[in-house]
């Protein structure tokens, strides 16, 4: 931790810092500049609050030296984690592909979905059955029977199984439906939740939050990681910005941050990151391009019939032609399909 | 509905909607202008998703006419709504000030604080049990203990109270204990916790969201309102923005769109808004000056002591010095402390 | 300057920075910390580019402790400057209004705004003759015509003026029309204009950009400042958000802040900083609640008919009531209109 | 355009814009809905200003369904743009790689930097004489010199050159240099500068303004169109977003976006759009997969010693393994280096 002090603070006012600092086991270490005083902190920073700091008299700045997180950090673990989803494994040097619907609708479309994934050679069935909506009038997704569906249809084609959690009190009742927790944008800050996923061993794929950094991206997984779940799959899946042409804007370089931060795994959903179906094979091949470690695609068996994002999801004849395309692309870059 | 096809739209696709919109009870009137054919559609056009449409072959561009949110709208109900907190009115000509500390840190600690507030004329005493925080190695609050020490000192004082609940499991458990739900900003998209404090008839102060959009924090209300509780008070809490000097960007002109948009009354958070207890005197002074029904302030009997945001509290000094100031402020407006 | 290196840095590339730093005439202490080593500099870092240093090998991140800025900080000069405009003081005890139309059209035009502003108790008349349009098929302004027409109805009705000047190559035309240059937000960072009117004595009004950061707000401002010209007012009008229901988000908290930093005067410009006539008043109100000295307000003979802008802009009739009610208001700040 | 009227809009309202419309010879069709009456306009709406609409009585929105360009629109011109630099074709099927420094600093490091693009495949030497910088005490480029030693060194080693003009007055200089003019993304709004390079034939590469929609992206190549320059070619260079670990963030769908509204090529900067060397090989490859018509690359001999920017540029031989990877990815998407 680096304490810069106003100009001019009275000497009482940095004592008083000095003994807080010590009193907390730390050790300060007093810099008169030419033109303020500054105070490095040696040991472990984290044990105090940055803001605490910052409340007290002549203090002008605190500027934190550690990252806040430890598990989820390279620093800690160097080497890459691979996730294994029911023997499908995600990090590494494979590029993952998770497709199906936005929303499970019926057993029939479910399975049109799973079959297409599987031909084309993708590797896991995502599908929503509880769905986060901005408005109370739209359609909730199917809950329960959703999950049902989707279990049938994973063991029939033989392709492990992705959905989304958003309550505490469904983690149970998911888990024993499908093979990974999907975590949404707007629950990346619902601690709660991400608590109750992080006692299950269950992997989890934990989304960006549409204006979050890197920092409590990285934050929300080590609250998973510190209940004792090591198992977590990041997913840039586009930010909010002032572009309104698309529905989201698609961070790429988000790959090679977080892999230079973290030693997780990390995926990039076209989908919620353009929002428009006519973007999602460029954003594919882009993604993989710049090492990404999978894509969540949509797909739909017909999306103009779709309830839900139908605009965003592509069809059985669009993903084949990207998975196509994907294979030259990562071998440029070290990886296979 | 505005339904803007593409140049050239072949005169298929242009019936294919035509008769989408038909058989969803709609009447779609096309308009043949000098470069493309726009579709106006007649009736409530909330039946239809707008995304759907846009999915469909040659179609440019949907635009909504209608606002998504009803039950909260102004057009719905024109008097300003007023919440009865245990007594406390909040909306109409009044001003009502939430005052109290971040966290509940002790029993001796709420009641020096809800002295404070009460002797200088604040209205609601506010303190969290449960903090959401960023990161999972700070302090997460004192939970039930909390509740406890809460109402206590509420009965003490003779305050009504408000506190912060994270959880859908804790719903029951904080109304037994508060008079006012708080939902923060991370929360404003938790739809489930929504849903939950909606089943209640206990008032809910709604914060934004931190970077949503004023339409997404009136849908959020609407969440609460359709579940069956009219008792929504929305909170300005400052949003994201790239300035770094300050924790979040006040916007308040919040407060006259608002009261243009809907029935609901509109309080304002000068401590997260701004994160610089130099500056809550001044933004209080001018969310009154601009309309806003409430304030709620952080105050801690001795900020630098505080567990979680010392450095964004007024101490009992400067509160009562806020409170003096507000008086003539609150005149110019019509309204009173 | 506080540079951090990576964990694990080899001892030659720590030897290598603070060799880098002594040649430059630096003195570098470093600090040897549980986890990593910290290298504290003392001296005037401004000398040395943060980039710069980030590109040396093992460095993790370089943290400025000194603003970038000298000549704009209160550091430097701890009293409030006061800017002269033809008589008309800005910044001290006073609250200065600026009004007038967005664009000049008319003589008639501008004279009846003129008069509108001199009998409600306004000081200053703005009024723009050339404009920055974000297409180039929209009205660009009378240009010297319209410079013309604001220099007689000056003399005719008494008013100092304040008008934008978009070109270097119009500093000096201006500048013998009008007594203050506006500096519009889409050229905060124009640094050859910046450079030309730091080059005269005329008081400069330099309003914020609208993604910009306070830092690089008073960077702007350093720049004019440099070239010789200390008249300078900064002008906060809005910034860029995610809500699209205003035209800008207008941040008040921008006045606390800067005054903090800077010894320059700051006003607010809530017509741009909300886009909607019906919101002004409210943020005027709030605008001198909350300290500032003075406000910048559109104000058309007859919104309606206004060429640009006329969503924006008060008539006669509501500036009159506007400047009743922010007497009493400046009263409780200690200013007066 | 459409015109939604508030709710109960009094028939006189509604007859006064009709009226409005016909008197700019526009055809107004009044649709009465179940809850208020919408207006469609038949017509080159263009003619109209939105804003003047807004401000008219029981107006509730205005939403306009052309897009505000027309020069630069697909609809417009149907082909792809090609712009010719000297010989060097940028758009169509090809790659079109610009790299060099940030700054020219001297002949000997420009002529290093020309032969390294030169020997790598690289198309276009980029290098900056006149220098944008936020803070007045930086380093401001070398200017006319940097101008003469760059033209010295294209005919030396035979690379066109693209280069940054900041001054309306500086056109005619630069562009008796250099083959190509760079305006920056401090300048996409500097209308004066827009409208001077419009003035010649010189290709324009402009960049993106970092807190720009497309929309405004599009309206400024508009302006230099409008004055009869056609060759533009347009460059995403990162915008500013939330995140601090990257200097910028780079959105690759802009290259989908641009493609589908504009027949003018999209180049992509990896250098700007990160602010970090070790992300440039990613993103490049990502912007080659994507669709890009080419990159712009910052590259210096010796990074560490460069004026500015060094944090962001490749080295020779970083620069020659980026070139050797593109070439596969170019393949799959139909283009070639």
């Amino acid at each position: 931790m680096i304490i810069v002090m106003k100009k001019n603070a009275p000497e009482e006012h940095i004592q008083h810092i000095l003994d807080e600092l010590k009193s907390k086991g730390l050790q300060p270490m007093p810099l008169i500049g030419t033109e303020r005083v500054v105070i490095a902190v040696i040991g472990d920073e984290r044990v105090l609050s940055e803001k605490h700091l910052r409340s007290m008299p002549s203090v002008s700045n605190v500027m934190a030296v550690l990252q806040p997180y430890t598990l989820v950090s390279r620093d800690t673990k160097f080497e890459d984690t691979i996730v294994d989803v029911a023997g499908v494994r995600i990090g590494g040097d494979t590029v993952c592909v998770m497709a199906g619907p936005c929303s499970i609708e019926s057993h029939e479309q479910l399975l049109a979905s799973a079959r297409a994934v599987k031909s084309a050679g993708g590797h896991i069935l995502r599908g929503g059955a509880f769905k986060p909506r901005t408005s109370p009038h739209s359609f909730q997704g199917m809950g329960e029977e959703g999950l049902k569906i989707m279990k049938a249809v994973s063991e029939e084609v033989g392709l492990p199984t992705v959905t989304e959690v958003l309550d505490p009190r469904h983690v149970e009742l998911v888990q024993s439906h499908a093979d990974m927790f999907q975590l949404g944008a707007r629950n990346m800050q619902n601690f709660e939740l991400l608590k109750e996923v992080g006692r299950t061993k269950t992997p989890v794929l934990l989304k960006r939050g549409s204006s979050a950094t890197i920092k409590e991206f990285l934050l929300a997984a080590e609250y998973i990681m510190s209940e004792g779940n090591p198992n977590v799959v990041l997913c840039e899946r586009g930010i909010r910005t002032f572009e309104t042409d698309t529905r989201n804007t698609l961070p790429l370089a988000t790959v090679p941050l977080v892999k230079e931060l973290s030693h997780l795994p990390i995926v990039i959903d076209p989908s919620h990151g353009t929002g428009k179906r006519s973007f999602i094979a460029s954003m594919s091949r882009a993604a993989v391009a710049a090492g990404a470690d999978g894509l969540m695609i949509e797909m739909h068996p017909n999306p103009e019939e779709a309830l839900t994002d139908g605009d965003q999801s592509v069809d059985p004849e669009q993903f084949a032609k990207i998975m196509k395309d994907l294979g030259p692309i990562a071998g440029v870059v070290g990886k296979k399909l």
